[in-house]
């Protein structure tokens, strides 16, 4: 979040939040926010096997009846609690349904935190009477505060865009530390406007922003259990509603999504702990998304590649190994090009004849890099943001939990 | 190599190794290896894309003519090297062929070291030369020394077996740090026997011994362009030839080699730099062996677990997590057990109700430890072998080079 972010308030989308003693230390722990009668909402969540009981119970809500709430909390992900953890978490949503005045399954819930443990019921029941007594649409900070675990730095978008000439409001705030944290680093979105559209077409809008920014950051390869980001329209502006994902309202208004999402994800990405560099890795040239994101990954997460990254390192071998071993079928070696920034250090199968160790060097002196990999074997083109691997992500990592 | 280990020499396997001063330590680095007239030799290679110069000089060879000769040089991968990478494979070939008066097709190269420096050709020359003059059943203890390169401990196994009341040696050796090691870390693996057995017979034995081997060991999932293994049969032995892969005498002797090359797997393991702990990450209960391996790959290869078991961590969330994320169609998580040591951590999809702490706590101070996941969808079973991450993985990693 820059310093000078002016946060937008979006007309029917009321926040409230309150420091229900979930968190150990005390911080604002819980959030409630309501949704004006009109509002439609789109969401996603994680896709690991073992997902969380808010997850689960969220997912039923959403395929029953359009939410008129979200209950998120932190410092407790009720993970891996089995039957008690569904049975919490829906008694959790009729408390608010009994404050907002809807039905339980109106009330979509996140968790976030430590995991195995169940949740504090009666410090839920008390925080989401306080939350609900905070409701306001100028609760957007307290919310932000209210989600964060082990972040460093709240995460918010805010923005006022124009949609065939009328203005329309995108406010977003995003929690997680680069998906390397203890816990399985939760990554939560809720992301608002107030512009006048479908359910069917905010949910492709969310879908597809969410494939290229928060499915596309990449810290350590692990997936958390409780994943999920939202994308609320409270229908509030003046403007005719887009209810074709053809017209040019609809691309105007997700590709301003898009960014907004890329913004959040990236942020997190930047405050993953330890990281000290911010790496895009970007592969062109692919024959389609699939082997983009193959080759993508292998090098986002080899550790040989990201200990090279923390060091300053212009080790382009272990670039290049990693690119063949991301399982590409019929690679032709000859054929790729890698660049670090604008210095070509791989091309026919070794090192660049142009290339130097100085000119590498100050490529990776930077805090951020980009490593571009060139296929030659198609149209494709994909980007993954990561980090480096330092000895603070094996301290953090490890001395959790002691 | 245990202190006590007598190696037993296999005859008409000849090895001769020397200072060539390619190694900048001045160590031992060029190992020239002479096969009796009637010896078979199977062998396995890298999958990396980026395959180095002398991999693709054995393979061809390979492909054409029965080996007579193996040339092996330590400190020099010529990995990323170009078409003068695979002219001085070729021509180092020659040399050896000049001295032992074979065709330079009957020698296969094997490389490993820094990557991305063209073979000092001058000292190979020279050291070719010397290594034939060295040459000597006795020599595998140099031998085993010239193909290290950051390697703690010397890699051995030798043992005399019992085929069909026929007395058989056995003896390898094997170079890698864990495949964490800086340059790709590249694995090698050279064992002898002096079995008569066909080429056929010998090439399934081996192929079937390095996929639940060296395939089975990962540390950080990076794969060499350089890892060779070879399996050379002398046929001096006084016994019948195996020359069907029914026979008993051919199962006696595949067991024996694959426990010989699963020990020398393991060595490689252990010998990780900055490993701290043994780990055995067993799968049962799967479908097939695919997806044994994507369970087994997926918690293996998790930062989250791997810094858990440096800091001695019973995180059970952390392996639950990676097995939900493995991708496994259908997992029905309330199937799943999961155990440390003889320890249920997991059942039921959450903790298991007889879990404790200490249990759990008392299993992680160990320095071997076992992983055992039960899936419960099938009759397959995986093992895989790892070690933590630790300080020194990041330390060692980072500072090569510099």
């Amino acid at each position: 979040m820059s310093e000078q972010l002016v946060i937008h308030p979006v007309a029917g989308f009321y926040l409230g939040a309150t420091q229900a003693k979930i968190k150990k230390n005390g911080k604002t722990d819980l959030v409630v926010i309501e949704l004006a009668p009109e509002s439609v909402t789109a969401a996603t969540f994680t896709l690991n096997a073992f997902c969380a009981a808010p997850v689960t119970v969220a997912k039923q809500h959403l395929q029953r009846v359009t939410p008129k709430a979200l209950l998120i909390n932190s410092g407790n992900a009720n993970a891996g609690t089995g039957e008690q953890g569904l049975h919490d978490a829906l008694e959790s949503c009729q408390w608010v349904a009994d404050e907002l005045g809807c039905s339980r399954e109106q009330v979509l819930p996140f968790s976030t935190g430590v995991i195995g443990e169940n949740l504090p019921m009666e410090k839920m029941h008390l925080g989401i009477a306080q939350a609900c007594a905070n409701l306001a649409i100028t609760g957007w900070e307290d919310a932000c505060a209210g989600i964060m675990t082990t972040d460093t730095v709240p995460k918010m978008i805010s923005r006022q865009i124009d949609i065939g000439g009328h203005s329309v409001t995108l406010t977003g705030i995003s929690k997680g530390s680069g998906m390397i944290h203890p816990n399985m680093a939760t990554m939560l979105g809720f992301v608002a406007t107030d512009a006048k559209i479908t359910q069917a077409c905010l949910q492709k809008c969310l879908s597809d922003a969410v494939r290229v920014s928060f499915n596309r950051i990449t810290v350590d390869g692990d997936t958390s259990t409780n994943d999920a980001c939202t994308l609320t329209a409270t229908q509030q502006a003046d403007m005719p509603i887009i209810d074709s994902v053809e017209s040019p309202e609809y691309h105007q208004f997700a590709e301003a999504v898009k960014e907004a999402m890329t913004e959040l994800a990236q942020m997190i990405v930047r405050d993953g702990e330890g990281a000290t560099k911010f790496v895009s890795v970007q592969v062109e040239g692919g024959k389609d998304e699939k082997e983009c994101l193959q080759v993508a990954h292998a090098v986002a997460l080899s550790p040989l590649v990201k200990t090279a990254l923390f060091a300053s390192d212009p080790n382009w071998g272990r670039i290049l190994a990693a690119v063949g071993r991301a399982g590409l079928e019929a690679l032709d070696i000859n054929a790729i090009e890698i660049y670090l920034g604008d210095v070509c250090i791989v091309e026919k199968g070794g090192r660049a004849q142009s290339y130097t160790e100085e000119a590498g060097q100050a490529v990776m002196n930077e805090t951020d890099i980009t490593i571009l990999i060139r296929l030659h074997r198609g149209e494709a083109a994909e980007t993954v943001w990561t980090t480096d691997f330092s000895y603070d992500y094996v301290k953090i990592n490890a001395e959790y939990r002691s």
